[in-house]
Formats: structure tokens, C-alpha cells, sequence
């Protein structure tokens, strides 16, 4: 795969010390959450799961949209003196994020996630030796994952700051989940499709709907309401800026999906194929493709079990049609419009360097 | 089976009052919230599913838990000028029930539910036509279960009261769905257990955790926060009413998940037995058979698959054994311990009867 080199790496630097600086807060705030639950807790099976909880939640990752609404919260002139508040209140969308990841796994069958086991898997060694319920593991994380949202709500009403704000940053709490949840239905009712049309537009929507807002739009603007600057204008300058990024965002997991390496993805780069995930590449494939290799395309990817050499048919069907460079392509233009956008957003220039810092985070191809 | 006259069926009116008077009310502000939003529905399918949800939230039932809130709110003098918003409120305790229900319904591979069929084969009627996932019902279902409770917290949000009582009252409502939580965790891996044992006390916790504290504790409570009356000493008067009372609620559901009819739980009586749950009477004929027929029952009770004669052979031992009576006395002296208990609270007398209502209603075991 070729790289983008347009955005350089020294930029996304910027992002890396801010990440350096305050995902250990973010972690911390939550890590205390889950200790002070653990010694509370009523039952030793709620031990046992708060401790897989604390554990699932603190691995590594970027923390990508707690620290969007801190930056946000700073470079729109938030208070100081509000920070210790704003942190656990970024720390209910970590939680959030692996409330999305336990149901995402449940439903993708999937068993690695960060590098561990999936979370119903976690559950499934610890559950099934008292029950012949096959999917007891599943279960369970279904429920656990409810915990978490509890959690996510308790860690912005306990957070050292007016009831007002509280209520609207609660709001957006609700309309990001709520468009994340409709952009995950539309993901699971186009997965493993039985059949593959040009000019089907579900690939581009669920990138939107699942990621764009939830990624980068809403916790931008949630950090922009919580220092009292979301503007109507304001509003508008943050989606020309979040969208495309946040799109560029999704375009990026769904190459590297499929052409990423597995140290990298924390996961296999077959999974995408094999759980037959209808993404911008697999619709360039089909655009792009005549109507016999078309078909070809078609009966390979629709296939429910697809053997080694399936795999490797697809993805030389994927890079060979032009397929990957359109979505690479696609991919930079995003970017960069995002880098444009970023100049009309009424930011302070430090905060601003950390999110062209994620711009050429996401930027990066590799 | 025995019934429970202790209580007379002219109490129960004063519950059966309250209900025609506010039920209605509920359901039109449930009503109200979807059709705004199909009305604003950016997508065919996203329109579809809130027709679903709509239909499935307002199916007839006897909104126990917004009632009980309602009626604590005005007996604890809260303001007649706020019940707009105290309506608003008390759905959202109707939509998290749904959203329960829902999530309840994938676990158990449930077909029915309140008459109608289970959500989740709903969105598998809608949406298996596009996809070979044979799970697409379930994981539709799942995700939509999170529209629900976003569209909880954004009528709580969107009330017309304070910030502070929104705040207040969102306190309580992360404590009821975590403590719900858990005990539905607890139900989940002690169901289809391996084995039974005597001095078990899961069936007793359950009860407790997922019921009574869900189902009176708290929305009473809330109530009564609500009202401005939440002194620690009725705190605890409330946990003496709505505790054993709520506990009596789970017993008589246990009771008629083995011995109702099928008209009045909207589902098979079978079932309880069929999905492997470990009702207290499973627990009471585990403690009362000798060690022989003890094994024979778990033998029984454990099968993976279980013949209708098994089922015969099951229930004719839940009743040989005592076990139905000892419920059936359990139940009575919870909601005896109940009714006692109400004299205690601080409540006006006319929402007091209210109370007394539902006790003669949870007291009734057809």
C-alpha cells in the first residue's frame, strides 16, 4: 500500500504529547472509578466482573475522543479550574466506547479486542462452568455492558460542576449514542449481504452515522458547549471540520481492515472479509468491476464460510479493480479538507495544533 | 391453586383507579415522543424500527413503575404544576422497562412478549430478507435496545423542571439499572444450572436485586426525591414497604411462570421451567425432597431438552414436595410485611390506598 505523505509526521506529534499529557488522567479518573466499585461491591461475582471491567476499559488504545473534548474544552477557553470535572466527564465517553465494543463483539462473534479476549469471552471462562448455557458468556457481557452505561452517567453526575451543564452535555451524551446506534444498525442489517449493487450507498452512511459523528463531531462539540462557546456558527465550522475527518476516520480502519497489519489492528486483517463487512472498498470493488468479474466479486464475498484462497481472490480483486487506491484517495481528499476547515474553527492555536496533530494521525496510512 | 383472600379485591380498586387515570396519560407521552420522531427520521429504516419500538413499548400493561412514581410524587406533596414533566419522567421508567424487556428476550430465545412477538423477531422479520446473518434479529435488537435508553434519558432531559431534580433524579436511575443489572446477571448464571443444591440463596438474591429494587423501591423513591420529601428516615420507611413487597411481585411471578395460565402472563407457563430458571420454587423442593427424589428433580430440572412429561413430572413434584405451598405462604407474608409497613410512611392517605392497591394487586396469586 502506498502512503500518505502529505501530512507530515512532526505534525501529529502535537496530538502524541496531548495524548501523553492527559490520557493518563482520563485513565486514572476511570481507574479509581472501578477500584472504588470493586470495594463496594455487594457479591463476589460483581468483584470478579468489575475487575474485568477495569481491565477491559484501561487498555491501550489512543482515548481519541475523551481527548477531542478536552481539546476542545481548553482551545475554547473552558475554565482551569473546571478540569478535574471535565476529565471524568471525557472519561463516561472511554466507557461508552467499551460499552460499543462489548456489543460490537457479541454481535461480530468476534474474540480479540485490544489485543486480549473480547469481553463475552471473559465472561464465557468465567460463567461456564455453573451453566449449560452455551451463550452464557454473551449474556452476560450483554448485561455488563448496561453496568457500564450506568457508570458512563454516574461519572458525569458526579463530576464538580453545575447542574445545568450537566444536563447539556447529557443531551449530546443522548444524540451521540443514539446516531451511533442507528449507524450500527445499519452496519449489522448490510453485513454478510446477499447480494452486491453499484450505486449502493449504505458503505458511505454507516461511516457517517457509526463513526464521523461519534469520533470526532460530538466530542468537539461537546468540549465547545461545555466552555460555553457552541455558537450556532460554531456548530456549523466544527461539523465542516469533524465530518470529513471523522469519515477519513472510518476509511482508514476499512483499508487498514483489510490491508493493515495484524500487530497494528489489534486484530486479524481477514476479520473485515471474513465477517463480511460491506465497506467503501468492498462497494469501490463492485462500482468499479464489469458485470462477469462483477458476479465473480459478488459470489466470492457473499459466501458464508471463505477459504484462504477466497481471501486472497478478494483482496487482489479489491487492489487489482483500483478499488484501494480510489478509497486511499478518498481517504487523503478527506483529510484534507478536514486540514482546510480546521482554519475557521474560533480555536485557540495550541488546541488547534493537536487536532491538526489528529488530523495527521488519521492521516497516516499505516 | 390456593388463593390469597387476605387482601379483598375492593383494595385493589384504589390501584385499578390510578391506573385508568394515569396510564393513559404515559402512554400518550410515549406516543407523543414517537411519532416526533418518525416524523424526523432521516431514513426509511430508522422509521420502521421507531414504528416498531412504538408499538412494542405501549403494548397493554400495567406500567406499574411509572404509576408507583407518579403516585409517590403526589402523595410526598409534590407540585401539581410539575406533573407535566413528572409524566415525561415516569415513561422514561417505561422505555428503560422496554428496553429491559428487550434485552431479556434475546437472552432467553423468548418468542412472546406481552402477547406480541419478542423484538427481536420482529427486526428479524424486517430485515433477514438483505443479509445470511441468521442472528440479524437479535443484533438488530440488541443496538435498538440502546435507542431506547437514549430516548429515556432525553425525556428525562427534556422535562420541564430543574436541572437539579433532573440531575437527582438521573442518580437514581444509574443506581436502579445497575443494581437491575446485576441481578439479571446473577439470574443469568444460575439458569440451566449443572446442579442443584440445598441452602443455595441465588433464587432469594435475584428476587432482590432484579426485582424488588426495580420495580417498587425505586420508582417510589424517585417519587418521593422528586417531591422533595427523600429524608433518610423515609428512605428507609420506603425500603420496608417497597422491599418485601417488590420481593412478593418476584415470588408471584415465579409462582405463575409454573402454575398460571397463559392468558394472564402473556406467555407459556412453561417456560420458566423449559428456560432452566432457578426459582425459589426450584429451591424450596431441592430443600424439602429427600436426597433420592433430590436427584431424580435435578436430573430432571438439568436436561438440556425436556419432554412434556418431564415438565408433568417436574411441576407434580414442585407441588408434592410443599414447595408451591411454601411459596404460596411466602408470598402472602411478604405482602403482609408490606401492608404493615405502609402505615409508616409519610405519604398522604389517598396515595397511601394507592399503595394499598397494588399490594391487594401483587397479593392476588390468579
Amino acid at each position: 500500500m502506498k502512503e500518505t505523505k502529505k501530512n507530515p509526521a512532526p505534525q501529529a506529534r502535537h496530538f502524541v504529547r496531548f495524548v501523553d499529557k492527559y490520557s493518563p488522567r482520563i485513565d486514572l479518573s476511570i481507574e479509581n472509578y472501578f477500584s472504588g466499585k470493586k470495594k463496594a461491591a455487594e457479591h463476589p461475582f460483581m468483584a470478579e466482573i468489575w475487575s474485568d471491567l477495569a481491565e477491559y476499559c484501561l487498555r491501550p488504545g489512543k482515548r481519541v475522543r475523551p481527548l477531542v473534548l478536552i481539546a476542545a474544552f481548553r482551545g475554547y477557553g473552558g475554565e482551569n479550574s473546571a478540569m478535574r470535572a471535565i476529565i471524568a466527564m471525557a472519561a463516561s465517553l472511554e466507557l461508552m466506547h467499551s460499552f460499543l465494543l462489548i456489543q460490537d463483539d457479541i454481535i461480530d462473534r468476534s474474540h480479540v479486542r485490544r489485543g486480549g479476549a473480547a469481553f463475552h469471552l471473559l465472561m464465557q471462562g468465567r460463567f461456564s462452568g455453573g451453566t449449560i448455557n452455551e451463550g452464557v458468556g454473551s449474556d452476560v457481557a450483554l448485561v455488563a455492558a448496561d453496568v457500564l452505561f450506568c457508570d458512563a452517567l454516574r461519572l458525569v453526575l458526579g463530576a464538580g460542576i453545575g447542574a445545568e451543564a450537566k444536563t447539556g452535555f447529557l443531551r449530546l451524551f443522548a444524540d451521540t449514542y443514539e446516531r451511533t446506534a442507528w449507524g450500527q444498525i445499519l452496519d449489522i442489517v448490510n453485513t454478510m449481504p446477499r447480494s452486491l449493487h453499484a450505486g449502493d450507498t449504505a458503505a458511505h452512511e454507516v461511516g457517517m452515522m457509526k463513526t464521523a459523528y461519534y469520533t470526532v463531531y460530538y466530542p468537539l462539540l461537546m468540549g465547545c458547549t461545555l466552555a460555553g462557546a457552541a455558537t450556532a456558527g460554531e456548530r456549523r465550522a466544527i461539523g465542516r471540520f469533524a465530518l470529513p475527518l471523522g469519515h477519513a476516520f472510518q476509511v482508514r480502519d476499512d483499508i487498514l481492515g483489510v490491508f493493515g497489519d495484524r500487530a497494528e489492528m489489534g486484530k486479524s486483517a481477514d476479520s473485515d472479509i471474513l465477517e463480511g463487512k460491506k465497506t467503501v472498498l468492498v462497494q469501490n470493488t463492485i462500482e468499479r468491476l464489469g458485470p462477469v468479474e462483477g458476479k465473480r466479486f459478488e459470489s466470492l464475498f457473499t459466501k458464508a464460510a471463505k477459504s484462504a484462497s477466497d481471501l486472497d481472490e478478494i483482496r487482489g480483486m479489491i487492489r487489482d479493480s483500483g478499488a484501494l487506491d480510489k478509497a486511499v484517495d478518498m481517504h487523503r481528499r478527506l483529510v484534507d479538507e478536514a486540514v482546510r476547515a480546521s482554519s475557521s474553527l474560533l480555536i485557540a492555536d495550541a488546541e488547534r495544533e493537536v487536532l491538526l496533530g489528529l488530523c495527521a494521525s488519521i492521516g497516516a496510512l499505516k
